[in-house]
């Protein structure tokens, strides 16, 4: 077992335009990568549509299961909005307008263009804490161990930094990848073997197709930098009884070739 | 309600290189594209580590859940491909070495080079049917409302056609899309009442950036398209209603402006 404190982490991606195909998530990468940064490991994403009873559901599953969860979308003034109050629901709190919200909502609207609508996203759930929006004033926040953010990647970015400027992390997920030649089924085996021998550090295979030929990465990531470097050296020996030589495509913890 | 049969899909990514933010996934957007031109709706997405207990816990949770259930990867040669095991399990049903499976790998490899590894390709769950694999011969397989694919997106497009060609599907899903330069909040109140007054036409609003200046595109959805005729040309008058002239950015029903 890991000698490192590990933080799990979820992402709920809620959005009926993911699943309909209208639009590319990128969010759940740019959070993972951020995550990896702060020694938390993301270990499900769950897209959803904007229908409280599946927010509600999805919400109270993974909260209880992993350390941070982390929402994305739906907390704009409109009628497919759901998140704030599904979220208020899964916690059994009140959904109240949050004063410090709705100061910045109506600074940011005026007086005369802040209607109905928009005075929906001063709606915050009871004990949340707020998270600043730089880009439109519409704040995210969090209440225990869920954050809920928006779903503009822009605007999503800026809450991000924030919220991990503040949460609990880890030792950072260091990764070497090293690629070669080979197919897949060649060294199978012997990946199969070193990553028994590493059971601390994670050992995936991607064939890929570039420059006309086809190759291999191999990657390997772990909080223990000995045993990351270790676990790439052996590889490096695996590569080479193979006849082929191996290359460093990106290496966080340099290795003796 | 609708009058309309609507078919419900999941999609569940096998992958710690989606999880780890090491590659972007785009097999979610390809697929719900297609089912909806199936009349197939994608209704939740799950991005999955390659770890058995985990594979089987959601596969059984979304097939009992949703008609089709759609996975992409975990089914190479090596150590970290176990959704094939996975998924025999949860069925309840052996994995064996399939006999049509395991004639194309050996013609694809020649028996020289047809490794144990990668005899494990030929492991399929009893009574699963193939699905073809043109690319790379390994096949992926259908188990009643399940069907297993390859990760790699070139792999998995050839086989999703092979699939879809063969299920049964609804009307497909019909969608217009109309912008204009209004803000997502001064059209929030009347877009909530356009929903209620077409609760089959399923209506997103998306704020955008582009050429310097906001502005919102409305999708509206349905498999009706008398409705979304007339939803979209309502829609219209509201947009006209706050002096903002409306495009059609992309129509599949045509509306009269």
């Amino acid at each position: 077992m890991s000698k490192h404190k590990t933080f799990t982490a979820a992402i709920i991606v809620i959005g009926n335009e993911i699943l309909s195909g209208r639009t590319q998530d990128t969010n759940t990468m740019w959070i993972a990568e951020r995550l990896n940064e702060r020694g938390v490991f993301l270990q499900e994403v769950r897209v959803i549509p904007d229908v409280k009873g599946t927010i509600i559901e999805t919400v109270n599953d993974l909260r209880a299961k992993f350390d941070y969860i982390f929402t994305t979308g739906g907390i704009g003034p409109t009628h497919d909005d759901v998140t704030a109050e599904s979220i208020a629901e899964a916690f059994g709190v009140a959904l109240e307008c949050h004063p410090e919200a709705y100061e910045l909502l109506l600074e940011h609207y005026g007086e005369k263009n802040f209607t109905e609508s928009r005075k929906k996203m001063a709606m915050i759930p009871a004990g949340a804490a707020l998270i600043p929006n730089p880009v439109s004033a519409a704040p995210g926040f969090s209440i225990e161990n869920v954050t809920v953010m928006a779903g503009v990647p822009r605007i999503m970015h800026a809450m991000l930094d924030y919220v991990l400027s503040q949460i609990i992390g880890g030792e950072p997920l260091l990764s070497n990848t090293i690629t070669c030649g080979l197919a897949e089924s060649e060294l199978s085996d012997e990946l199969g073997d070193l990553q028994r021998r590493y059971p601390d550090t994670n050992i995936g295979s991607y064939p890929h197709f570039r420059g006309g030929s086809f190759g291999l990465s191999v990657v390997l990531r772990s909080q223990n930098a000995g045993d990351l470097k270790r676990a790439s050296e052996e590889l490096i020996v695996i590569i080479r009884k193979h006849n082929e030589e191996p290359k460093a495509l990106s290496v966080q913890v340099p290795i003796d070739f």
